[in-house]
């Protein structure tokens, strides 16, 4: 099948460190031309991937441009990649598969090719819910169900539920030291990843806590004058942004992960690079996480710090085989089949199609499994 | 000629009060279907033309967005109705003829029909001068040679200067009192209108003042702090905002219009409201102005407050028919042949063409004067 993809600018796919979107998407494009689909990537310059690559920026977006630009500019590039993408696209793909929000609407509903937006961000934003029903024609792909609730009042046309996936073998393959105490927070430093409340966690633990986490520089007051100070203790170990090689044997390391999220997570990256390095999380029951975790499979689903302390004592009624059985839910090759069926629905019928059958908790077929 | 006028949004067309890309596309859309064009106008709901209305939206954006919505969510209603244009274009229409900046551009690019795109504002933002040479095969419009300055090291398809024109009939017709002694101020109250110094010019001169002026929420601090103190003076009457229809009385009793604008202002509807109602205009030299008014004819071109202030006593020289000759210039017959000729030159080659002659100066054949 001929395929395109249509990657947000502000990272290179995959991104350097942090950045959820383009790292899911470069999975998506190495296992679709893994497979021996035509796949073409338009992404920001600077990307590695198999398939072939449109760069439709010099570099990253986040890397060269101010906050002003990338507010008031870089809109303008992405319309320019998608009038890209659309110009021939019936010669040229059977397929358009944008990851590029509501930005993708007004092309898409002026082509003849099938286009499946995938909603990678929040939905309850006022734009979003403004933007969203004048294109209620558009096949759109959730992340989680739970995604969906901000806008379950509009008339959409959701196809299909596609959770995430990633290239996990270096976790799978992590090795776990057999025992560990401390705890693990790995993401942003934002206010709504709560990363005090994971200091809180640990203290009431007893357990160290190792942060990985960057700091953006939208974030930096809140950094100094809200979590810097907590971190200041001997338990508390910040070790700063880690790249993705580091990643795995970070997580295997940990007796568990951290997830005190206070908002609608959609997805969730950190829990599934978690527990396919056999370490299970804690995390609180918000937006997309009882999806990803199976309660005393996985982790802890809790709906209060308490909980969330009262967690680490069972620790040891989880196993890292358990953990990463669970993660075999969110591989590469289980997300690559899940948007195959969408695709082959979409062209097929190129007429309304009824909601696919999400897949999210079946487990992969042998043959591609990772 | 079948011709897709496209206007932006916020006003209709023709806009309540003030409001000058939509009061112009309404003089070009009225004209172009009188000669018996097949004219079809993208504009704001409410909208009253001679063309096919395809209303964009379901009110003008400014009488129903807030300021967060206007900067938000309109950009992507001009988007959808931008797709909604281009949409089976090469079945509908011969050219089209966009009002709506450069989110017009990645459109264009990608149809086969004909796109000529007027820029309306100023043109030295760092969003314009980033996204302009992106699209340097569109061709543009400008509506004064000045305005092109701002991006004259960019590699960009100007096709020509077309001056904005209006109908002016009520004007031309509006009877001129045998003598006033008052000077007018008409616009917006913002700071690059400089009300400020139009009050000083008045007080100078030793004349009254009457100004007719909207204030926007945006600059009622300006309102409060600035302007509303100077204007608590027995010889300066601010009348609020008046209607098309209460302009041409207004501008024709007045001895002089005072224009002491401190920016590039692109064109200046009022200057030609002015001289059509047979009142000269004293301006600073500014942007467009050297090329709407005509020294010593239809007004004066000033490099000071003191010369403005000097300018009040050679009133006398300058005859209300002088003023309504040059105003012929700019009326809607006249934009509207330029138009014509930039179009045919589009639609017949559809290769590169050479910049078409500016117009500006040309005096309108008989047959199309108004």
């Amino acid at each position: 099948m001929r395929i395109a993809l249509v990657s947000p600018l502000y990272e290179s796919v995959p991104p350097a460190a942090y950045g959820g979107t383009e790292r899911v998407i470069g999975a998506l494009a190495n296992e679709l031309s893994a497979r021996g689909h035509e796949v073409t990537l338009f992404a920001a310059g600077g990307s590695d991937t198999a398939a072939d690559l449109i760069a439709a920026s010099d570099a990253p977006l986040r890397m060269t441009m101010t906050r002003a630009e990338l507010e008031q500019i870089a809109p303008h590039l992405h319309m320019q990649m998608l009038a890209d993408v659309y110009r021939d696209a019936p010669d040229r793909f059977d397929i358009v598969h944008a990851h590029t929000d509501i930005w993708t609407l007004p092309f898409a509903s002026s082509s003849d090719v099938p286009t499946v937006v995938t909603m990678h961000g929040r939905l309850d934003l006022d734009v979003v819910r403004a933007v969203l029903p004048r294109y209620s024609d558009t096949p759109l792909v959730s992340i989680s169900d739970d995604q969906r609730r901000a806008v379950a009042d509009l008339d959409l046309r959701w196809v299909a539920t596609c959770p995430n996936g990633l290239d996990l073998d270096q976790y799978f393959a992590a090795p776990k030291p057999p025992s560990s105490d401390w705890l693990a927070f790995v993401g942003r430093i934002t206010p709504e990843k709560r990363p005090d409340w994971a200091v809180e966690v640990a203290r009431r633990a007893g357990r160290p806590l190792r942060v990985a986490a960057k700091i953006d520089p939208l974030d930096i007051d809140y950094w100094h004058e809200e979590i810097e100070p907590l971190f200041r203790s001997s338990d508390i170990e910040f070790v700063g942004e880690i790249g993705e090689a580091d990643k795995p044997e970070f997580f295997a390391g940990a007796a568990a992960t951290l997830f005190p999220i206070d908002w609608p997570e959609p997805f969730g990256l950190v829990m599934i690079e978690s527990i396919a390095s056999g370490t299970p999380v804690i995390a609180l029951r918000r937006g997309s996480v009882p999806e990803v975790l199976r309660h005393g499979e996985s982790g802890f689903l809790c709906d209060s710090l308490d909980e969330m302390v009262a967690a680490t004592d069972s620790l040891a009624t989880i196993s890292p085989e358990a953990c990463r059985r669970e993660a075999r839910r969110f591989t590469a090759p289980v997300m690559t089949d899940n948007y195959l069926e969408v695709y082959d629905q979409l062209v097929d019928a190129r007429c309304p199609v009824t909601e696919l059958p999400s897949r999210v908790f079946s487990l992969p077929s042998a043959s591609t499994g990772s």
